[in-house]
């Protein structure tokens, strides 16, 4: 049938005379023949032969999907599927830079940022807690509400008042897969194609290029060693949203004071723009209480809050959850639907219990104890080792700092990283988070050191090498 | 403060003269003056007296989110948040009308599609499994590739090739959310507002809501015993993407005979369309072995392939994947890296490691058995209990047939359900997965009654049940 021979209406041979002329079995033929007839090769009537089926459309000819190997690697340009038929959206994300993902650490002490060490996962917390949760028995296994699990979310509620100052009623969270579905929800929903978003200048980049690929425009305003100057909030009355850290500036390390959260709700309401605040690692704050989150001040519904247990637990499980304003609980509902339905079930269960059971606060604790030390070894390391000149930045809280190296200007860093990764450290350039390469000339290097998944000893040692890479490097 | 009887500059009392004012200790004093100036409220400096920091740009406030209770419950009407600012998308979004999602089953005995069984999950296998993967020491825990873990994709890529037919390289597959985030992806990267997409007619309503959620237009096409009649494919050329379910359409269960497979795909070859093949149940054929998917005979690399593990194992676990056309591959992995980074990296090991051992398959072969036997139990009750004029269609495969009762009508759908929910029986209209009510009142009813979730005597029951419901409904 597929080469022609065999054309449409035309009667094939019984099953019993192919038996025979093949000399197979009949139920062999049989079957083969219920399966052509099956995908409409054939057509059969009890009684009479099969006959090839009409009409032919094409002769349907089996090859491999075109040039597969080697084509679609990690290192295929993107520009070839800029040829093919794609939406304004599609076209935007297929041009956007993003950085590349090593699939193991890009060197032997690696202090990127975002990395948690696996020994400070609760692994036999989180076994004792999944397992209970697998065995419990379901009815049946369906689909459940897109705003995740009420266990979770009433345990979210007490969780946030308790540590982060919240108020807020468990139907304002909305449980998501990580930060980046939070931000990407809020960039679908609140932004249109040419409007403007205010970003911190440096920022965060992924959650610039997700504002960014729905086609909105960033608006750069300036961080200093207080987070965002709310003072430099333009004033066009065109940014529709705001995204900022203001517990712990991503990258720069400031703490947003109470005069700054101040001005910049109060712009959000003469402006009309919603604010959304990423608190990507709120609960690690050494010394003293944790601030409470921006949201505790938000008198006239305009923050959305971004929650995330990648810092706390792991980036791999990737969970996080929002806390909407009232009026944006329902749309953001269905959009979660439509996006994935909802969060994985047991897992968020699991997260439940420990959260009730008292586990994952005392969790917390010891993990943030645990960066205490690696904060403290960082900065006795950076005293060390250092030229006099360093300076480290954002200490106060999260998981990061900034390493600021007045000897080297930023068009240096990446020539300096790459030196570094060469010694075995891994050391990350300021640079691409700012908003533009103006200025860089001018400005001292800085790179961020992560330490949250280094070992002390590690820290120890890769700040040690570090240092001796700056007196190379000149 | 906060009520502005202390200014801007105005000096505080030492922490010593408020501590014996207040009859409290001074560490408890220094702590908050601490806590007040890490927030913003004091400037200190060491030696000088604390003072009120300025500019005190206003007053903070504290109070709980306005209107919080009671009002962003499951009823809050979508109106509501049309009246805030939203993108189009958002409007969009708002205004879609989906499907209420029960918390607990409706009824005693539900027929619910998308249920299955939790006594068919392989518990103790996947326990087993979990736990390797959990105890496996990795460096440290970091995001990984947006495309999924390799071993996953491996795995799949075999598993594909035996069960499917499926001819790809690993490299083509982007492990997802369950396949509504790969609806949801193809939506975003392949349609303009304005396009439009053909449609099965009826068809799976949450693709179509996620295709109309950016904007695009349904093109319906009717369906017949075998699936989308292509011959009505339209032919104006304004079509750029065609969503289909070959394998066992879904609701009417036809199976997409080869001639129409080679019609679709010169179609889409002419229109320069895209062909999303959503392979839901394909696992599931009864009798004879599965047919080969449609990607298999796809010699233009049009066809986006979409598989999940909702019916093989659970749609609680929400994992799927996207077999993609090599141009294809950088835009999708780009967008699911914006979209949430990438998928939970301990449940695709686990997967990885059933597919390897051969323990997938084995579970795959059990569940079909197990729902061959409900299938069964199925077609028997119906023929003892309900009108010799009652027809069950779409049973060669799947997990869900459709019933039609030619003594009611499709108006009486809902009505008649209503009735059965009263016996304690769940069974599901067809109506609202049709373009439109047009013919509504011709039509026969139809249901949808998903078996998967049931044991053999609550088929038999639930039948029994439903027999009586229609010569009462009368």
């Amino acid at each position: 049938m597929a080469d022609g021979s065999l054309t449409a209406g035309a009667r094939v041979p019984s099953t019993r005379a192919l038996a025979s002329d093949l000399g197979i079995s009949r139920t062999t033929v049989t079957a083969a023949f219920e399966q052509l007839a099956a995908e409409g090769f054939l057509l059969t009537s009890s009684g009479r032969a099969a006959r090839v089926a009409t009409p032919p459309v094409a002769t349907p000819v089996v090859r491999p999907v075109p040039g597969r190997r080697g084509k679609a690697g990690r290192s295929m340009s993107l520009s070839a599927s800029l040829s093919v038929s794609l939406s304004g959206y599609g076209r935007r994300v297929a041009a956007t830079e993003m950085p590349a993902i090593p699939a193991s650490p890009a060197a032997a002490i690696d202090f990127r940022y975002g990395a948690v060490a696996s020994r400070d996962f609760p692994t036999l917390v989180w076994r004792r807690a999944y397992q209970a949760e697998l065995l419990r028995r379901q009815p049946s296994l369906f689909y459940v509400a897109p705003e995740g699990e009420a266990s979770l979310r009433r345990a979210l509620q007490g969780y946030l008042r308790r540590a982060r100052g919240l108020v807020c009623d468990a139907e304002q969270i909305v449980v998501v897969h990580g930060s980046q579905q939070g931000i990407d929800l809020c960039a679908r929903l609140l932004l249109e194609p040419g409007d403007d978003f205010v970003f911190e200048d440096p920022g965060y980049l992924m959650a610039r290029r997700g504002f960014e690929a729905v086609g909105a425009r960033m608006a750069p305003v300036r961080v200093d060693a207080h987070g965002l100057d709310t003072a430099s909030l333009p004033q066009d009355g065109r940014a529709r949203l705001a995204f900022v850290t203001p517990s712990h500036q991503f990258p720069l390390g400031g703490v947003l004071p109470v005069a700054r959260r101040m001005a910049l709700l109060q712009w959000a309401q003469r402006n009309r723009a919603w604010v959304v605040e990423d608190d990507y690692d709120g609960e690690f704050r050494y010394g003293q209480r944790p601030i409470d989150a921006l949201q505790s001040i938000d008198t006239d519904g305009r923050v959305i809050y971004i929650g995330t247990f990648s810092k706390a637990l792991s980036p791999q499980l990737r969970l996080g959850y929002l806390v909407l304003p009232v009026e944006l609980v329902p749309v953001f509902r269905h959009a979660k639907r439509l996006a994935d339905r909802h969060a994985p079930v047991l897992d968020q269960r699991v997260l439940a219990s420990l959260i009730d059971s008292g586990a994952y606060e005392r969790h917390v604790r010891r993990v943030r104890r645990e960066n205490e030390r690696r904060r403290a070894e960082l900065l006795a390391a950076v005293a060390r080792n250092l030229p006099s000149d360093a300076r480290v930045d954002g200490t106060a809280a999260g998981l990061h700092v900034v390493l600021w190296l007045p000897g080297l200007k930023a068009v240096d860093e990446e020539a300096f990283a790459d030196a570094a990764r060469q010694k075995g450290v891994g050391v990350y350039p300021l640079s691409p988070l700012f908003a533009s390469r103006k200025g860089a000339k001018a400005r001292a290097a800085g790179f961020i050191l992560g330490y949250a998944g280094l070992t002390v000893a590690e820290i120890d040692e890769g700040v040690r090498v570090l240092g001796q890479a700056v007196r190379e490097f000149a």
